[in-house]
Order: structure tokens, then sequence, then C-alpha cells
């Protein structure tokens, strides 16, 4: 695929979901150094940047496209030929897509570490890197047994307690509001991550923080797992990250909000959890506590302090 | 009505409601009173006795019923005839449906000081009593804004937005995961009761803990309206309470549910809300902190210590 | 002094002070009981309701003086002829300012009880009563030293510290943003009230609630010092109490403020210190925790629940 | 046994134990009253509130006894004759050492309702109320499994753990440090009290205050188990309660102890835990909040605010 | 200016102000290394480390300077030639003046983007890099609103509001006690700094702390503007940070001191804010979490762990 | 002595303490390396991982074994020949023995700076690294006094305090339940530790959580003193660590034991503290605030993130 299609794609949303768009990307990138016909090292990496600039404009909010993308192009740095450049440019970009296929089963194999024989689970949303952690810790014969989250408005939970269900794990269906009543029964919150600041503060799926705050005031455990992609080196201070509001129509039906003037809708996509509130974020590397979401997005994805804004 | 009739009703759940409960059971007994033909003081006392019995007995986990029935009996503590017996206790009867039938109004004339102008509001459920309060705030023509939640499973946050949207009050909808997002906006929480603790817990609709507990880590206050014979003597740790749960296929249809046998679905109906999160209950009698819980139940409803368990 | 000039003096601020605004009403309302010329028990009652009216009219959002008229009115609560009314009433007025003339004496004997030897202290502002504590715990011996604040805007601080050191207290005099960098030193902190609500909050001079929230940080112990006329029946919800903004000359000189057209001068005079933050309250009926203020407004100063708002 | 006598046991600690004192003193002045050869009621009065203050100088710093002494010495608050005196006295002596003989099944009775089938407890030191609770738990059927500590210096776990073996009950048996290492596996802390303080605080075996710490830390419930005559009108600022401090050899044999004359044994036998992280006192009378202590105090034992401190 | 001019100026307070100090300290040095006549690196070296000696003795307690000093001198951690160390020094220099010089205003662009459109902002003292981010923000045409505290004793309060009235941003003034009261109306605290800790605590004017905490309780997020120089390696536990005490006169006028000889001031010049009271810290490189001082103080400043004590 | 010795030492438990066997393992390396004789580096590096491996499996959970396995074993992350390889390895030996044998002395000489004269400190149990801090502290004359612990079931407190009196300083011995009850009085916490976690959690002797706890409660820091080889990248969530459990004698002589079938002696030998009740922690490289362990453990243990689980 053309890189121009693909940005193309991107941008109308038919390609879609974290890991599939940064994939896209680098293949796009990768594409696009391989047929770069150019003699003149300076050119590769003039071209190469010009059309990083362009996958990245595709989707100016988005978290695992700018990280994806710059990973590859650190192959760029330093190097001596056109060959030379354009060989790593290759291997870096095998190297993420190779990382980012396998990191929910790197992740779930880390975090059913952190998942005891006995244990009472409690997630929320339907996310891959943690489910595969309960699901891993089921494979490997440990009792456990889950609460699970309705999820409203989009009803993710239901997702959830399919996969749960046909794997034999014993769950619970709760709705989001009842969090609070059985924490006190739950050892341990798993949950997954849209991004994770550089404080460590986690952006989720709305309803994320009250649930980590009903934990934290039970001394409950709380792990995030989350791909390194994740990570997003532009949003520091927690509280102030721009949240999407939603379509008010997931909320209430239109012809009802039309008969109803004085109401709006307002219909936040996602929270965000801070710092204090988790205790645990797994992600493919390894599991850091969030203190060390910095050196994350500066060692494996290469942003510098200056960066972030 | 007869006794035994209205008994039968309240049975059936064909009298329903905190208040139309009490209500019913407060007419049949004086209707019992005004009929009771003995001339032996003690006998009227014995026979009212049975009658207070056999309407108690009708929802033995109620919490207005024994206190509508007490309030009345207590007119049988020392009299010295069988018409002054029964005068006093027409009288109490008479005095119980007229502060019941007002009690919404009372409660909504004191609440509605506690809110200032500008204030933006916060509700969960439909409570009438809170409801009234801001109603009355608006009457009075002072600038309000509320928040009103969804309220899963059975959505009475639709009714809520519907009462405030004809009021003309500029309401915004949200899920109820949502709450801790806006709470910084939030002025002034407030929601009504299905009971109230001896410790001035408070048990009101799944949900209601979590937003207090967001509301006190923002430092936001939270007043809850509740008539007196909300306040319930035997429940006096908040957290021992004992939890009705409701019919699953109100969160998960029943269809959807066999084909995951290993899901069970918990719908717990209340959730209770320590005392500490809460600053201020508004009674029809008067505005108090939830540490007078206890002289409501004492000095009002007549209960005695001992009796509390 | 003839009641109507003893009206007009409170209003006019010539009598100033909770103590003694409380005393010159109830003398007034004494006195015009002792010359009510009229033979029927009911005019006496509705004459002394009247003059009561007047006094409680002239400063309608004293603390004191509605409380000390309410003290001396349960007198006509029940009564049987015109002289035992008026006898009642005289009985009632000479006990509350017998009382009130010897509160703060009482209040120092029982606080300096909680006071140990060793001791070092913080008081804020310049409380006759707190400080009363702190003088009767030096007299008795007991080696203490004391943290004073300065007290901006009005500097009340340097009154403080004139007493101690004439009483030859060791005195540190600190400015009122330094309390939190001290707290881990001092033992108690001792302040003195303008106004307790119903649910125990204390309103007190700006800067208080500061002091008590940093000390609750460091388990420190708060003690305030108050007479029980400061008891206010109508005040529940701490938070929501209506406090007065001084001239704003007190913190900005006029000719600078005129300068600074974009500034505005905020100058609250009180602020509310949560009940939470208090330990006890020492009255001069004795000592009690904040959750007890209810119990002083209803048998110490009649008020019933009704009456609150 | 003479009046004189029983004074002269209590102080010498022959007779020991809050209960067996109270009883001990009744009874005395019981048999001071049967004896009481006089015919003037107010002499009558006068004699035995000599015998009372003979009792209560004993031991001036118990709280049952002065409890005990001032329940009975109620009987003399109004009267018409020596023999009327003389059987109301003896009438409440015979109703205190009643409830005082029943008041720990009472309790258990009461505290039983508490425990949930499936309970893990947590108890402290050896109070035969709070284990009284527990033992008719089993009773009844329910399973549960206990934490009990060990309670330094003087072991009295040891003895705790044996009894709930002899009742069959699964019981773990920890060190005082390790409470908080296991406090998220416990539902329920049930302890006694040696004496509850008027605004709730709980005095109690050294090392109380630490686990109920720790439990709030973790949101489990903490239930004190006490009879009334533990409420101390007199101790009201928790924290300022004079502790006693014990013999230092029970903490290092004296022989070590003098080798070591750097070194000072501090062991006080009790720490003061705050009302704020108390869920529930069960008295014989009901199950209370931390907030009604004063209640107790006051219609129950029949003290008057003054007589705080 | 000579070397030994610039330190004499130094160390007499002729230059003051941690940016000032810094840059004339970078001057001298830079001038040094320009007329040092020497042709073997090594003596190069030795001269260097003896100029940098001198001036870094000159105020032992600032932070800016050793920092400052630190920068260049890097320049000389591995080199070839004279010529090499000297180009390198002179170019390290330059860089840190030009970083200094722009320091205030790239705060001031990060900063404020953190403000928002509608946010009502509260800043103690008088921070140029604070009030940066403010102008900013209102020169960007977002509507702001400020408080702005008085700052005893020595009032910089009055020259922040002089330069927002100037700017015409709407703005209160408040004395220092009436934060707490003020807090719930404020979306964002932003201060200054005198020195920021290994572990993210800052030192800052005497009254931080409390703003800081009482914005902590009210979930309000805490800003820090400061420039990297102020990060200071020594001080890494921040309540064991010595704190300068200043004139006692600041406060107290002496007159009246000397007619108080039981009474001492104490006036500390700051306080220490724990890293948990604050979200973020906006640097001239960049925004970081208060966790990541190390970070800046490794990448940035040169400092070896080995080096914090 | 044979590396196949000092292993079978190791894991005989002949040699112990955390110091001692990571210095007789880097001894056993050294050894090895010393008498290899094999030409080819490839088969010089693969013997060497086979004896590194043969020593880390002696006590698979340990902490300090592998840390200075790994510690030498970076010699040969680069080399050329042979010769540099044996070099390099026996450099980083010597290197690993002197840090580890003055790191008690150097962490004495940091730690005492944060003891000021005046300060009362607490420890716990019997760290040498800990009382190293004191002791140096007292050496230079500063002015302290102590409180220790018994530390049950071990009572290694009765080698502190025969430690402390020895030096001559200020002790007060108490039991592990009455810290709560003295922590006012404290101005500084220091204990030592067995394993510090990934996110600065801190594994120590059982009762070690509650200390601090406590202390956080009153505001009182808490400063850990431990050698960097205490750092332990696996341990990463400080709650799921696995804690071993000791002996039950320790706790319950075996014949009282077994006549108590129903009874469990529980006996974890460690608990774990929250990195968020820890101010410091000071290494023999310096001190540093909990939240960089990470840093230890990367920058001196050499140790990256994918290694961590």
């Amino acid at each position: 695929m053309l890189l121009s299609e693909t940005a193309e794609n991107i941008k109308k949303m038919e390609i879609r979901g974290a890991g599939r768009i940064a994939r896209a990307a680098v293949e796009a990138l990768a594409d696009f150094a391989r047929n770069l016909d150019v003699s003149d090292p300076e050119t590769f990496k003039r071209e190469m940047q010009g059309a990083a600039g362009v996958l990245t404009a595709t989707r100016p909010t988005a978290v695992s496209l700018p990280n994806a993308v710059r990973y590859v192009m650190r192959a760029l740095d330093s190097f001596e030929s056109v060959e030379a450049a354009r060989e790593a440019t290759l291997s870096r970009a095998a190297e993420f897509i190779n990382h980012s296929e396998h990191a929910v089963e790197w992740i779930a194999e880390i975090g059913a570490r952190h998942i005891s024989d006995g244990d009472v689970l409690l997630t929320h949303c339907n996310s891959e890197a943690a489910l595969g952690c309960i699901l891993e810790a089921h494979r490997q014969g440990k009792e456990i047994e889950v609460y699970a989250t309705e999820v409203r408005p989009r009803g993710q939970g239901l997702i959830t307690i399919r996969t749960l269900n046909e794997a034999g794990i014993r769950t619970n269906y709760i709705i989001d509001s009842a969090v609070r009543y059985f924490i006190n029964d739950v050892d341990l919150v798993i949950v997954g991550a849209d991004a994770i600041a550089v404080n460590g503060a986690v952006v989720n799926k709305i309803g994320t923080a009250q649930i980590a705050h009903a934990a934290n005031e039970a001394r409950t455990n709380v792990i995030v797992a989350a791909e390194t992609y994740k990570f997003a080196p532009r949003t520091i201070l927690g509280e102030k990250i721009e949240i999407e509001e939603r379509d008010p129509a997931e909320v209430l039906p239109r012809e009802e909000a039309e008969r109803l003037p004085f109401v709006r809708v307002r219909n936040p996509a996602f929270d965000v959890t801070p710092a204090e509130y988790i205790d645990l974020i797994i992600t493919e590397r390894g599991a850091i506590p969030p203190e060390l979401a910095y050196t994350v997005i500066r060692d494996y994805l290469g942003w510098r302090i200056e960066e972030f804004r």
C-alpha cells in the first residue's frame, strides 16, 4: 500500500485501533524507505522526514501513531550511507512490528505473575492486554474469579464477559455504579489504558478513575496493562489532557434529546486516573511503577524532556 | 379499607413507595381504633398491639412501615380511658399523615436555603425530596445548573431530566461513571435516601457511595434529603445492612445470560454511604448533620437504644 | 436604661462584643419585665415577646443576642400568674448574666486541665477564652511556651503577645503563613470562636481553618474555647454560613486601591473549620467533643430541631 | 461484708476486674442502705453519700467504680421517706448487679448479629465481651476464622487462643507487629475496651490504636464490645487521658535493665483509639456508633455535661 | 569585570537574584577562560577549577551559583588541547547565559498551555516565572481571573497585583490566611520556587506549603514555575533543608520587640512543599512531574547520585 | 575456598547475612576467574557464566547474591582478550568488596547529616546501617534520644539497646505495639531494609510497615538505611513480594502448639512498606527518595527494565 493510501485510510478511520494504526504507519514508512531512490544520505533523511510528517498529520491527537513513527525514524539519528540508513530504517520497522504483534502476549505473561491463586479480580471495559493477563493466569491453573463492569454507554463489558465465559472463568457482571459496593471482596483491579502520561497518570475508559479511587480507599492494588506505544510524551499533567466527548446519542436517543431543550448530554470517552492510585504498569518490556513512565518514554520511545509540553 | 385488606395490599406490593405504605398502615390503624368496640383500656391497648403486629409483619425489611406504626402506637404509652386512648390514637395518626403528606414540601423549603445563586448541583436517581429542593431553589429565582446521572440499570435519571427540563433548569445528563470527571465543576451534591442508619450512614440507590466519595475528594458538600420516617433504628453499622439484590435481567437479558453459564449477575439495589462523606441531612423537621440521626430516631420516632441491634 | 435605648445602642454598635451585647439585652428584658404593669398572664407574655422581638431585630446576624433573649424567654414556657412569670424571668436573667460574667473564668479552669506541663501551644487571633486557658495553666505553674500569629489584617496578635509577655510566658511571634512550618513543634492548638454550628463546625477569625488543617496533618490536637452563647442553631452546614466581608481598606490603602481598577480586595472576616479538625470544645458548662454541639444548643439554649435551618 | 472491708479490698486490689469491682461496691452500698438505722430522709441521704464517697475514693482512676456508685445513688435524687429511699436504693443496686452479670451475654447476642457467615475476624488482647460475640456467632453455626494477636508484654493472646481452640474455631496466632500484614484478609476487627471517652475514643490494651489504624487504611470495620459501665464521663479528649505505665520488668528483666543505665523502659498499659477509626460499640443496652457515647453516659449513667472535664 | 571583582560583588550582595548571580559567575568564568594564558591542557583545567572554587565559595548556600559553575565546567570533562577546552568552555558559558536569559519566556510559553480559558488562578509571592505564565495566557486571549496573596511580612503581593492590574487581568487581593476560604473557587495554583530538592519538594516563600496543602484538600492542581538552575542536588529530604530566618524587625518593629522580653520573633523566609502536593514543575526545558526532579539534576545539571547528601 | 565449597556454604547457611553472602560469592567468582586456564575469550565468558549460575542457584530468593554476581559479570559485557576479561573481572570484584565493606560506614556518614541536634529517633529491629547513622550522629556530638522496639518474636531490640547503651545514648525501650502511642514525641524514624523494590517499597522486619504508617499519620519523617545491593529488580509490586514465614516455634512453643489443634501460627518474617510512607533511602552511594530506586537498580546494579517482572 502506498504511503498516501495508508495516510488516507488512517485519516478516514478505515484503519482503527491503536496497535493497527501504529503498524500500518510503520509498514508504510518501511515501504517508502525501501523504494526511495536517492543517492545522497541527507536527501534520504529529508524525504523520510517528509513521509513521517504526512503520516503523523493524519491523526493529530493519536498516541500510538507518533510513537511508532518516531521509533522508526530514530534509525536516522546517525548513519553514513543511504544503504546503511535504509537498512537501519527497515530493521527498526521490523522490530517495531514484531514487538507490537507480540506485546499483548508478553504483557499477559508478565501480568499473570502478579495474579495469585485464589485472587478475585476486577476489570473495566474490554482491554485486550488486561484480559490477556487474566486468561494467562487461568491457563496456568490459578483459580480466579472476576468482576466485570457493564461499561456504559457502549457496553464493552458484554464482550468481556463473553470472553471470560468462553474461557470458563467464574465471572460476576455488575453495573458501573456497583464497584465500591464490591471492592472489599476484590484482591486486584486490572485494566488497560488508552494513553499513559509522563507523570504516570493513566487515560482510560471513563469510569476507571472512580474504580481506582475506590480501590485505593480499600487498599486494593491496581494494575494497568499497556503496550509501550501508549506512553504519551505530550500529556504531562494528567488532569489537563484534552478528553474527547463522543456522540450524545450514545447516552440519550436523539428523538428524546430533541424533546429536552434544557438538557445537554456530556459524554466524555475517557477519564484520567492519577498515578497515586496505580500500583503497577505492565508493558511488553517489563513491569514498572507509574513513576517510571518517563523512563519508558525516554529510553524506549526516544523523546527528550524538551519535547514535553 | 379493612385492616386485613390493607395488610394484604402492602404484602402483595399493590401499595408501594415508602410514603404511601406508611400512610396506608396509619390509616388502617386509625380505622381499626375508630371501630374498636371494647370497654376496658387494657383490652383496647392489646387489640391495637395485635393490629400493629399484623401490619408490621407484612414487610419485615421495610423502614417506613414500623416507623409509622410506632409513631401512632406511642399514643398508648399512657392513658386513662378507652375514649382517651382512641382519641390520642386518632390524633397521632392524623398528625403522621399530615406530616408525611407535607414532608417533601417542607424539605424543599429548607433544602432550597442551602442552594446559592449560581450553584452547580449534581443529583443521582430520582428522589422526590432532592428534586423538590432543586425545583424550589429555581422557583425562588436562583440561577442553577444540574448534573443528573443516568442511573443504571433502571434509568431513573431519564425521569429526573424530564422533570428538570420541564422546569426550565439547565441540565447536563451524564453516565454514572462520569461523576468523578465532572465533580470539580459541581458545588453541591444533593440526593435522596431509602434509609438512614443510626450512625448517619445513608442507604440509597447503588452508586451514591461512589458519588459521595468523589465529592469528598474534591471538598464538595453532599446533602441528603429524606423524610424522618426513613430513619432506621435497626440499621446501625452502615456496612452490615443487608442489601437486596434485584432481578439479574435488569442488567443482562435472560437469553444472553443463559448463553453465559460462568457469568452471574450481581445487582444490588442500594449501597451505603458512610456518614463522614455526608454534610447535612434535610428532613421535614429541620436540617441536621448525620451525627444527629440518632436524635431523630429517639425523639421523633420514639425508639430507645435498647431496641437498636 | 430603657429597652428602646438599649436596642438603639446595640444597633448603632455602641454596645459591642458578643458577651456585652448579650448581657445588655438580658438586662433590658429584665428591666422591662420588672416594670411591666399588667394583670393578665397572657398579656404579660405577649408584651415580653414584643420586647424580645425588638431586641433581636437590632442585629439579625448576631449569635449571642438571640441565644440570650431565648434563654430568658424560656421562663415563660409555663407559668400561672403574672408574678410567677415575672419572677421566673428575672431569675433566668440573673442566671444568664452570672454565667456570662463567669464564663471565661470557668472555661479557663477547665481548659487549663487539658494543658500539660511542658506543652507548646499555638493560638490565633486574640480570644479572651483561649488566652484564659493558657494564663490559668501558667498560673498553676505549668511550664508552657506559646506560638502566636500576627493575624492580618488587623493584627490582633500584637495584643495577644503583649498579654502573654506581661504574664511572663515564653512566646514565639510568627506570621500567619508560618503555621505549617512550625506545627510539628506544637503540642496543642487553642483558639476561640465567633460561632459554633449545629454540626460542630467552628466559625472563627479568618485563618483558623488553615491552622486546624495543618494541625490535623501533623496529628496535633485542636481545642476551641467558647461560651455556650456562641452556639448557633441556625448555622448548620459549616460551609454554607454567610461570612461577612470587611472594609477593603484594612488590606489595601484606599489610594493604592484607586490606582488599581482591575484589583478587588476580598476581605472575609471569618472562616469555617470543619468539626473533623477539632478535638474538643471547652464551654463554661463543661468540655465537649464538637459532635455534641447540638446537645448544648438543645439542652442549654433551648432550641428545637425544627428551628434549625 | 462491711463497707469498710470492701473498700479496703478494692484498695488493696484483692478485688480486681472492672465488673467485679463495680459489683462489690454496689453490694456494699446496698448492704449499707439495708442496715442504715436513721429516721430522717435527709440524714439517710447524707449517710449514703458518705458511704459512696468512701468507696469511690479507693481507686480514683477506675472507671467502673464511680459509674456503679452513681447508678445506685441516683435512687436518692428524689424520695419522700427513709423506707422509699431504702427501697429505691436496693432496687437500683439489684438492677445494676443483674445487668452487670448478664452484660457479656447480652453483648454477645447483639455482637453475633454483626458477624456474617464466612467472616474472618481479628481480635487483640483477651476481652470477655469481644470473645463472647465470636463464640456466640460460632455457636449459631456461622463459619468463622479468627486472627488473634500475642499481646506483649503479658501475652494475654495465649488465653484467647486457648478459648478459641477449645470452642473449635479455626484460629491464626500472630505477633502484634503482623496485623497490617494480614489485615486485607480480615473482614471485621472486634476488641474490648477498658474505658470509652465522651467523644467515643476507646481506651484499650496498648496496640489497639495501631490495629484500628491499619483496619481503617484497608476499609475494614472495627467493633468494640464494652459494658456501659466502661463509659467514662471524665475522659473527654482521647489523647489527653492519663495512661498508666506498668512495671518495666514486664518488658525487660530487672537484671538486664540494671546493666543498661542509659535505657529506660516505657510500658504504657493502654492506648487511645480515636472515634473515627471505630464503626460500632456494642453494649449490653444495644449497639451504638461511637458518637453516641455521650448519650449512654447521660441517659444510662446519669452524668450531666457540667461534670465532664 | 575581573573574576575577583565579580566574586566580591556576589559576596557583598551587590549582585542579587538567582538568575543574575548565575549569569555573572558564568561571565566571569568565561572571561577567565578567554584570558588564561597556559599551554598545557592539565594546567588549563586546574586553573579553571581554581576559578570555579573562588566563585562557588562566595555564597555557600546559594542554589543557582554552583549549578551555573558546574554547567560550564562540564566542558572540561574531556578535551584534547587548550584551545579545544577554551572553546568548549566559552560555548557552554554562552549557552548557559542564553538559556538563562530566555528561561522565563520559555517557561511562560509552556506554562500558558496549562491554563485554560475561563480558569481562576491563585499565585503567592511575586515570581517572575509564575507571572510570566499568567501574562502569556492573558496575552493569548484566554479569559482568566487571579487571586493574589498579600505575602507577609514583606508584601511582595503588592508588586504582583500592580503587574496584573497593568496587564488588565481581573485580580482578587487577599490576605495569606484566606487561601483555604477561596480555594474551592480556584482552578489552578501557580507559584515560583527558590529551590527544588531531588525528591521534587519545593522550597519557596513561606506560606506556599499551606496553600498547596489547601489545594490538595480541594483537588485543585498546583503548578510550580522554575528555571532548571533552581534544582538543588544537595537538598534531598525536603523537610531537612536549612531554612534561613530573616530579620525579626520585618515582623515586629524593634522598639515594640524591646518592650516584650518574653517574645521572640521567628521569621523563616521559606517553607518546603512536599512533592505529593505538586502536580507539575514547568522549566525552560519542558514541563515535568516533581518525581523527575532528579532527572533534571542529573541530565541537565550534571550531578551524580554520589554527590547527593 | 573453591567455588563449589562457597556455593555449598551459602546453601547450608553457613555463610549468612546479606553482605557476607554477597562478598563470599564475589570472592569465589574472582578466584574462579584468576585460575581459569582457557585461551579463547568466548570460552572464558562461558565458563564464568557457568560459575555465576552455580552461585546464584544456591539461594534463589536472596537479593544481595544475584546483585553481587551481576555486578562482577558486567565486566564481561565487552572485552578483547582473556587477560583483559580476567583483569576487568578481578577489578570489579575488588571494587564490589571494597564498596560493600565500607558501605555501612559511608551510609552512617550520610545518614548522620539528616539527624539534627535534639532529635528524638525511633528504630525497629537491629539494622547495622540504621544504627550506624545514629551512632555517627552521637559521635558528632549531637544530643539525641532513641526509642527502640522489642521486635518480636526474636527480640533483636535487645541487641539494639545494648549497642545504644554502650555508646551512652539515652534510649527508651518499648514493645512493638506502643509505637503509635509515642510517635508524636519522635522526630525521625530510621530503619534498615532487607530488600528494596523497584517502586521504592521497602521489605523489612515485620512491623516496619505499621511504624511507617503511624509516622505518616503524625507527619514524622521515615528514613531507610540500605546498601545498594539490597535493591531488588525482580520485586516490583511491593505488595506481591513473596514473604517467607518462619518457624512457628518462634512464636508459640511446640508443646503448647500441639495442644491447640485449631490454632495455626502465622509467622511472616518481613512486611512491605509502601514508598509513599518513606521519605528517604540512604545508600552508600548517596541519599535518594524512594522513587529513585529504579535508577539505582539500573545505573549501579546494571539491570534493564526487561528483566523486571
